[in-house]
C-alpha cells in the first residue's frame, strides 16, 4: 500500500495519536496500531475507488440492482491481506470476530465513515453486521454454518426487514407482519419497506421481525425473528425507494411484500416470542457504529471545507475564504461540536463494554440523538462554502448529507428517542422536587437560627386552596 | 452532618457512582470518596446555607460591600473539618493542596458550583484559587509567606486585576496600565474594571498585570505582574459594576484607578516581562474549574426544572407539565448536552493532567466556548418553566443566567476563542487540499485503469484562466 | 425641543419616512407627523432624562418604593405641551385618546420602547393603558369620572392583578381569588404577585379579578373583574419581586394577599361573571404595545452594537469590530429580523384595527411569540459586542434583556400561545388530507389516462390491517 | 375545470380571503380574482398533474433531456384558456403581461411554487421569466421578435448563462467568459455551469454574460450580454450537475463550454459594457418570485404535516400525532414564519412596484437570506414528521429541500447578501455612535441640573492613553 496521501501530509499526526486523552487507556497497543492501518486504508484505498465505485454501478434501475461493482471485491482482497475484517464484532462475547472491544471498533468506524466503500471492504458494512451479531449470539449452529459463515467471509450479504410504511413501526409493538405456524413451516404475509440492502444481488439473507402471537397479553413476547432465504416464493420486491434523489444502488431500499411465504420451522431465530429481546440487542452496537461513521463524515466535511477555504480562486471581497471571519467561526463551532459529539459516543461504547447495550441505553439513546445533529449542521456548513458544487455531483457532501438525514429517522425517529429520554429523566422528578423542598425548609430554620427573617422565603409547592396565605 | 437531604433520596446513586464510564480510570479511591463528600456537603450545608448568605448581606451599597456573611465562616469550619479544602490545587504541581488531579477537582467543582457558597467555604473559590496557583508556582519565599499562607489559610482574600474599560483587554498586549521602575520602587498608573472580588473588605491583595517596557518588540514580554496590597495610597475604588440587576456582594466587581501608586520592587512576580507567561499558566485550568461549575448550575437548573414538572398545582391544558412533549424535548435535549458537555471538560483537564495548560489549549478553548453556552441554554429552559417565579428571587435560576451570561465575556468573548480555533483548524487546511486533490487524482487514475473514465472528475482546484477548458 | 440629536445626523431619515412601504396606506399626515414628533422627544428628551430618572430613585428598598422621579413630570409637561398624550386609545373606540388607530400609535410606540421613561412621559404606560381601555369601554360614569379620569390627565397610577403564585393563572380558569357578595359589598380574599405598578406610591386603584361564581358550570363566566382602591383595609403588600437583579422601583412587581378586602357593590365592572370577556378585550392591543415597544428596544440595540463597531479602541485580532464579518453577520440578521418582525406587528395592528382584536386572535399569538424571542437574541448580540460594558450598568442592555426576558412570560408563556396556535392549525389538518389524497387520486387517475402506470404511487393514508396488498 | 379538491373543504378560504390585511390595499380585485383562479388551477390541475409529469421524464440521463412531458403542453393550453399566461410580467414597465403588479403575481406565484408543473404551465417559470423580462427592457426590435415573441408565447425556452466553475462569480467583475469583437461578430471562450434550463431540448437560446473589456478601469464596465442561439458551433454541453440526487430533467443544470463561439454584433444586448447593470435589474424582481414561491413550498410542506398528524395509523406512544405537543409545537413555529416571511416578501415587492428594484435592494436581499432558511427549516419538520416517506418519493418533501437548499447559493449565496446588509447597516453606524454620545453628554449634564451627581455615568468611548483619568 502506498504510503502517498496520508504519510505525504508534513507534520501529519496518526489516527492513534489522535485518540482523545480520556480514552486512550481503553485502547490496546494492537487496536492504536490497527486504527492507523484503517486510516491509510481509508484515506489511500477506499476513497479513491469511491470514484470507480459509482462509476461501475449501471444507468437504468434495473442495471443498478443486478451486479455490484468490481472494485468492491478487490477492496476487499486488500483489507482482508491487511487484517482489516470483521472488526466489528466485540471481543467480549465473539470469538469470530478481530478481538477488538466496541470503542476500539468504534475508533475504527470513524475513519470506515469517511469512504463508501470502506465499510463493505472490511466486511463491516450495515446491516451484515447486526445480522451477523445475531445470528452469532442467538442462531443455532445449523443456522450459523448456512448463514453467518459465508457472511463471515463477505461472500453474501443480507437484509433486516422491520419497518413497515402502514404503520409507526419503530414501536415494534405496532409490527403487522404476520408470521403463522404452519406444520414444520412458518408462513409470512404482510409488507416491509426500507429493507436496506435488499436490492444487492448478493442479497442471500432476510432476517425478519413479524408476529408470531398478535394477540399475547405480553405485548413484547408477541414478536418472532425468522431467517427468510431471499428467493423463497411469496416474495415481491415492488421498488427501490429513494433518499432525496438517490437510490443508493445495489445496496438500495426495498419495498417488499410477503405472501404465504413459507419456511421450514427450522429457520426461527431463539423461539417464538423472542424477537423483541433479539431486535433490542441487535440495536445498541449498530447505533454505535453508525455514529461513529457519522463523526467521520463530519470531519471529511470538515476537512472539505477547509480545503475549499484555502481555493485560491475563490475570494469574495478580494479575500481567500479563510480570512472571512464567518467561515473561520463555523470551522471552529464544527470543531467544538464534533470534538464533544465523538466524546459521547466513546463513553457510550465504553459503557456497553463494561455493562452491556442495556446498561447502556441513556447513553446510546443520546448519542443516536446528537451525532445525525451535528453531522448535518456541518456537512450543511460545508455545502454552503462550496456553493453549487456542495449540492452536486462533484463533492461527497449532497450525498453525506442524505445519508445522515435519514439518521435521524432509522430505529426509531428523534423524537421518540427523546421523550423516552425525558420521561427516564422525569423519573428523577419527585426526588429533585423533594430534596429542593426540603433545602428550602433547612434555609428558613437557618434563617431564623441567625436572625435574619424567613418569611420571604417561599416554598416550592405553595398550597392552593389557602388563598390569602402566603 | 446530618444524612437527610441525599440520602433520603430513594435510590439515590452516589456522585461518584455517576461518573461517566470513560472518565472512572482516572479517579482515585480517595478522590471518589471526597467526591460523594462534596456532594453531601453541598447539597446538605451549603444550598440551605445559601438563603442565609443572601440576607446576612446589607442593604445599601454600602453596607453590601463592608463586611461579609457570617455564615461562610461557619461553612468554611465545617469544610476543613471534613477535610474539604483546597481541592483545587493539582497534585502534579504543588504539595500545598489536597493533592487531585485536575480531573479529580473538576468533578468535584461540579458540585461546588451548584451553590452560591460552596466554592468559598471550601477556600476553592475564584479568583483566590488562579491567584494561589501564581503565588505557589512564581512567588518567592517571602510573597509565599506573606500572601500565600493567609490564601491558603482563608484568612484574607485576593483580586486579579487584569481588565481595562478602554481597550479590547482580553489581548494582554493591549493593556495600558503602566508599571515604572523608580528606585526600589514599582510606581503603576491606570485603570482597571471587573476586578472582582475587589469588593470584599477582606480582599488584602491585588495580583495586578500591566506594561513595564510598553515599547519591547516582543510584544509578548512588555508585561509584568506586581503584587499590590489594597490599601496602597493611591488607588481609588469608584463604583461597583453590577451583572444584570445583580452586584455580586460582597464579591463585588470593582472599577479603579490607580494613581501613582507604589510598591516595593520586590512585589514584582518572576520577573520583569514575564507577565504573559504568567497569565497564560493561570487561565487553563481556572477555566476548567468555572466550566465544571457551570456544569453543575446546568444540572441544578435541570433539577429545578424537573421539580417545576412535578408540581401537581401546574396543570396548563390540565395536564401536569411532565405530561407536555414539549417540557419532555427541553428535559431530553438538556441531558443530551449536560453529559455531552461535561465529557469535553473532563477530557480537557485530563489532557491539562497529562501533559500541561499549554498542551491542552485547543481542549480548553472548546470547553469555554461550550459550556457557557450549554448552562445558559439549559438555565432559560428553567426559567421558562417557572413563569414569573423564574425571573425573581424565589429561584436561583435568573441570577444562574446572569452569572453564566458573564461566562461568555470573562477570560476573552466566545469570539476570540472561535476565530483562534478556527485559525488553528485552518493550519491544516492547505495539507487536507493536498490530499483531497491526490484522492481526486487517484481516483481519476483508478477510473481509467478499471475502463470506466474519467472526464467529468473534477479536480477540487479548477484552474482559472484557461477559461475554455473543462 | 432641540434639535440637537436627532437632526445632526447627517442623512437622518425621519420616522415617518422610514414606514415599510406595506404599512404606508393605513398611516395619516397627522400620524406620520407626530410619529417623527415622537421620535424627536424620545432621542432628545427622554433618552437623556433616563440618567435621572434612574439616579432619582432611591437607594434602600423602601426609600425606592415610596417616591417617584421628579424629572418624570416634566417630561410629561414637554410631551403633553407637544401634543403626545394618550396616543393609545384607539380612535375606533374611544373619544378620549389622541385619534390615532392601532397601527398608527404601533408606529409610535416603538419609540417609545427606546427609553425608560417615554411611555409614562406620554401617558402610554403599560398597564395604566389597559386599564384605561378597560374603564373607558366597560366603566359605568360613576367609575369613569372616579378613575379614568384621573388616569386621563396622568394624576394617578393603577395596576392589573390577575397573575397569582399557587396556580397557572395564565388560564383564567385556575384563578383562586375569591370575590363573593355580602350585602352591598363584595369581599376579596386571596393572593396575588406580579402586581405590576403596585409598587408605585400614586398607584391608587386595583383592577382585580377574582372568582364571584367558582362552581359555575361555564368556567368561562366564574370570574368577575372588581375595582379595589390600594387603601382599601386588608391589602398586604409583601414584597417586591426582582427580574434578574432588577426590582424595577418605583413601578415594581408587587406580591400581595387580600384578607376581607370589602368594597361597594357598584365597584364591579360590568357585572358578575364578565371578567373573562373583560380580560379577553384588554390583552389584544396590550400585546401589540409590548411587541411594538420590544421593537424598538431591539432596534436600540441594534444602534448601540454598531456604535461599538465603530469604537476606534476596540480592535480585537488589530481590526475595528465593524471588519468582523462575524459582527456585520450579527447585525445583518438582526436587521432582517427586526424588520420581519415588524411587519408582523404592524399586520396584526391592521387586523384589529379592521376587525377586532377577537378577529384577530391568530396574529396577535404570533407576534406575542415571535418578537420577544427576536428581540432577546439582539439584545444578547449587542451584549456581547460590549463584553463587560453589556452586562453592566454602563449600557442599557442588560436591563433591556431583563425586561424582554418577561415578555416571554408575562400574558401567558410562550408555550400556551404555541399549543394554542398548533391546535388552530390543526383543524385545517383533516382538509388538508382529504385534498392531498384526492390529488394523489387524481394524479392516479391521470398517470392512467397518460399510459405511464400508476402502480408505485401510493395513497397517503395506506390501510393498515391489509399487510400483504401494497 | 372540477370544483372537487378545493372546493370540498368544508370552510375553504379562498386565496383572495386570505391575503394579510396588511397586502390587502395593493391588490386589485381583478388579481384577486385571478389570485383565486391560480389556487384552483394549480390545486386541482397542477399538482395532480405533476405525477404524470415525473414518469414522462425518460429513464437513462440520455432520454431524460431528450424530450420534455407532454402533459405540460395540456396544462398550458388549460392555462392560457383561463387566462393565466405570463402574470408575472409587471404592468408598471411592460405591455406584453398580464397587467399584475410584482406584489399581486407575487401572491400568485405563492400557489405556483407547489406544484412542479404550474410555473410553466403558466409561462411563468424561471429562467425565461428574467430572461423574458431582459429583452422586453432591453432588446432592440429584431432581438424581440426572433427571441422574445416565441418566449412570450410558450414556444422555446432559454437559459441565463452567467455562473462559471473557477472563480466566485457572484460577484460578476469575477467573470472569466470573454466576448471578444471580431468584424461583425462577437467571439466568446470560456465555460458555464449551473446553466439552468439549458438541458431542455426547447432551450433556444442563452442570454450570456462575459467581459468585453476585462482591463476597464471601471470594473462595473467590463461585462457584456449576448444572445447565443443554443446550436451555436463551439458549444459542448459536457455534463449535467444534479442537486442532491435529483437531475431536475428535462430542465437541467447544464455545465458547458464555449469555445470560439462565433454570434453576429447585434446580438449584444443593449450595448458594450451594459452587462452589469443588466443583471442588477434582473435579479430583483426573480428573487421576489423565488422567495414567494419559496413560501409557497413552506405551506405545501405544512398542509403535508397536518395531513401526516391525521394519520390514524400513526400513533407514537399511543396518541395520534396531532396530539404529541412537540408536533404542535413545531406546527406552530412554522406557522409564525411562514406568515412573518410572507409580510417581508410582499413589503419587497411593493418597495419594488413603488420605486425600483434599485430602491428596494434592502428588501430584496432581506428575503433572499430569510425565506430559504424559513422554507428549509418547515420542509425538514415535515420531512421528520413523515419518518422514511419524507426522504423518498413517496412525499414532494426531499426533492422540495433540495429545490429549497440551492436557494441559499444561487444568485449569491447567502454570506454575500449578509456581509452587504452588514456593511449597509454600518454605515450608519458612526451616526448612531454620535448620537448615542450627545446623548449620554446631555444625560450628564441633566443629572448635574437634578443635582444628582453625574461622575459614574461614562461616555461610550472611552479615551485611551489617559490610563489613569475615568
Amino acid at each position: 500500500m502506498s504510503d502517498l496521501l496520508v504519510n505525504s501530509e508534513k507534520g501529519h499526526i496518526s489516527a492513534s495519536a489522535r485518540i482523545p486523552a480520556i480514552a486512550r487507556p481503553f485502547v490496546s497497543e494492537r487496536a492504536a496500531r490497527t486504527l492507523d492501518l484503517v486510516e491509510k486504508f481509508v484515506e489511500e484505498e477506499c476513497i479513491p475507488a469511491d470514484a470507480v465505485y459509482h462509476k461501475q454501478i449501471g444507468k437504468t434501475t434495473e442495471e443498478r440492482f443486478s451486479s455490484h461493482p468490481s472494485i468492491i471485491e478487490d477492496l476487499k482482497k486488500k483489507a482482508r491481506d491487511l487484517g482489516l475484517w470483521n472488526m466489528f464484532l466485540p471481543k467480549a462475547h465473539f470469538s469470530e470476530g478481530a478481538g477488538f472491544s466496541n470503542l476500539e471498533y468504534g475508533l475504527m468506524a470513524e475513519y470506515l465513515g469517511k469512504s463508501r466503500t470502506a465499510s463493505e471492504a472490511t466486511n463491516c458494512a450495515a446491516p451484515d453486521t447486526g445480522n451477523m451479531e445475531v445470528l452469532a449470539k442467538y442462531g443455532t449452529e445449523a443456522q450459523k454454518r448456512r448463514w453467518l459463515d459465508p457472511l463471515l467471509n463477505g461472500k453474501i450479504r443480507s437484509a433486516f426487514l422491520m419497518t413497515e410504511p402502514q404503520v409507526a413501526s419503530s414501536d415494534a409493538t405496532n409490527i403487522e407482519m404476520t408470521i403463522t405456524r404452519d406444520g414444520d413451516s412458518y408462513v409470512l404475509n404482510g409488507q416491509k419497506w426500507w429493507s436496506s440492502g435488499a436490492g444487492d444481488p448478493r442479497c442471500e439473507i432476510y432476517i425478519v421481525l413479524g408476529k408470531t402471537a398478535p394477540n399475547h397479553t405480553d405485548k413484547y413476547r408477541q414478536q418472532s425473528v425468522v431467517l427468510v432465504p431471499h428467493n423463497t416464493p411469496g416474495i415481491t420486491i415492488h421498488r427501490m425507494l429513494s433518499v432525496f434523489g438517490y437510490d443508493d444502488a445495489p445496496h438500495g431500499h426495498g419495498h417488499l411484500t410477503f405472501s404465504n411465504v413459507r419456511v421450514p420451522a427450522s429457520n426461527m431465530v431463539l423461539g417464538e416470542g423472542r424477537g423483541f429481546e433479539i431486535i433490542q440487542g441487535r440495536l445498541g452496537p449498530g447505533r454505535i457504529h453508525h455514529a461513529m461513521r457519522s463523526i467521520g463524515a463530519a470531519e471529511k466535511a470538515l476537512e472539505w471545507m477547509l480545503a475549499r477555504l484555502n481555493d485560491p480562486a475563490k475570494k469574495p471581497f478580494g479575500e481567500m475564504l479563510h480570512k472571512h471571519g464567518i467561515m473561520l467561526e463555523r470551522v471552529a463551532k464544527s470543531r467544538i461540536e464534533i470534538d464533544a459529539a465523538r466524546l459521547a459516543v466513546c463513553n457510550a461504547a465504553i459503557t456497553i463494554d463494561e455493562s452491556s447495550a442495556k446498561g447502556a441505553l441513556k447513553e446510546i439513546a443520546e448519542v443516536k440523538v446528537l451525532v445525525p445533529d451535528i453531522m448535518l449542521t456541518i456537512v450543511d456548513r460545508a455545502i454552503q462554502a462550496y456553493g453549487g458544487g456542495g449540492v452536486s455531483q462533484d463533492t461527497p457532501l449532497a450525498s453525506m448529507y442524505a445519508q445522515g438525514r435519514t439518521m435521524r429517522i432509522v430505529d426509531g425517529p428523534d423524537e421518540v428517542h427523546i421523550l423516552q429520554l425525558g420521561k427516564n429523566e422525569n423519573k428523577r422528578g419527585k426526588a429533585h422536587k423533594r430534596r429542593i423542598e426540603a433545602q428550602i425548609a433547612k434555609g428558613k430554620r437557618l434563617c431564623e437560627e441567625y436572625g435574619v427573617g424567613s418569611k420571604d422565603i417561599l416554598q416550592l409547592d405553595r398550597k392552593s386552596g389557602e388563598a390569602s396565605k402566603l
